[in-house]
């Protein structure tokens, strides 16, 4: 992985509850946040519900045009945990029950009550050719099918998952400053098209705050390259009036 | 709007900020409880960037396919605010200023400090052909570009927008009736497919919480029908022993 080169990923969210506005999802923001800090841009989210054929092929669009796409949710024992079927589908593959999976499950659940039921051994199926990633301290292994990742939707795991995967993504970072301002946008919007003007290649971002006492637009600056990133906000701040700036970071 | 056709809608909520990972997003719980309490399916949801040509392009596949679209997230007065250009390419027309918004703004900014500037105009561009649909006691007005509706990201805003609009959806809801299991979702796997084998038509889903000293699992039972959700809520709690359960809603 180079510096210069922008690595793209997507994200396919499955579930039925995000869409049905039961659950608030924070996958999104989880898997964003990560993507981030290791220099990749997740470029499109798509939220889909619990069908085989319309997660194949979401998946299908996606991995074709992104480096890496990465899906959450669905992975479980129960009748509407129908990822793996849907990859194996967007794959053109059998579900195959992987033997190493299958060893693992018979290990934990050796002394544990219920034992391996049918319904647990479901979580041994991969697409076939799928390659696991695993970690024996962080819990059940990664489904990988090409640059497909397979992850869970609860947050705790998912977040146990990122450090199983962490070896696997260089670090290349954006560098981010942030700008908190008084005036809001209508006041401040010239010096933000003077500033993009100035410095083309920026990522410039104005988010509006409504009722805060401290600020009234989040402005966020950024760049792989630091040096432009502060070249750039000195460029703004030295448009903006004094008064209209309450801190940066 | 008759009872027994499944409205779908889809939903493009365009925020970089939530690609990053900076924001998390709350538009999609907004708007997906909003439809379901309005009987209308959240069938997908795409994050996109800022970028007009990725927006149109996904704005054209989603409004086609659905009865209705809603966007969320820029259209305030500053440089990445683009929906309205987005809008405007997806529907092959041009980009024109809407004289009773520009109305709308003369009033409200004749009193205000620093006017009508030219950024805060912006707001007042629609796609040639739009309609405005506006209650005066509920802020700015919301664009309708034929099935699509542009509405704000700023969640405050948003839920102000769903008053205005709540006229235009007739209500049809799905019921819902929930239940709480002390028992993992391995352990009560073959108790909903048998459910689902008897109530086919029945929307069940199923979400394991993990370290809740309550639950195991939440369990969502749900139709248009409140007679064949009460059956299946029966049916179900026929089949899981009785100590497994430890609530219904």
């Amino acid at each position: 992985m180079t510096d210069d080169r922008v690595w793209t990923a997507a994200l396919v969210v499955i579930g039925d509850e995000i869409l049905s506005g039961r659950t608030q999802d924070k996958n999104v923001a989880q898997v964003a946040e990560w993507l981030n800090q290791h220099g990749i841009r997740l470029a499109e989210v798509r939220i889909v519900p619990d069908e085989i054929g319309r997660i194949a092929e979401t998946v299908n669009e996606l991995r074709a045009a992104h480096d890496y796409l990465f899906t959450t949710g669905g992975i479980g024992p129960t009748h509407d945990d129908i990822t793996v079927d849907a990859m194996a589908e967007a794959f053109g593959v059998p579900v195959v029950v992987h033997p190493a999976a299958r060893r693992i499950l018979e290990d934990y659940y050796r002394d544990r009550p219920g034992g391996l039921t049918e319904a647990r051994l479901r979580m041994a199926r991969v697409p076939d050719g799928a390659e696991l990633i695993h970690d024996e301290r962080l819990g059940f292994p990664t489904i990988l099918c090409e640059n497909v990742y397979i992850l869970p939707g609860i947050p705790e795991i998912l977040e146990q998952k990122f450090q199983a995967l962490r070896d696997r993504f260089a670090v290349s970072p954006y560098f981010l400053r942030i700008v908190y301002t008084r005036e809001g946008e209508g006041a401040i919007a010239e010096h933000l098209n003077a500033t993009l003007a100035a410095f083309p290649e920026l990522l410039l971002g104005s988010y509006p705050k409504i009722g805060d006492p401290e600020y009234a637009v989040k402005l966020t600056l950024e760049s792989k390259d630091e040096g432009y990133v502060e070249r750039a906000l000195a460029h703004l701040l030295g448009l903006l009036p004094e008064e209209a700036v309450a801190r940066t970071e």
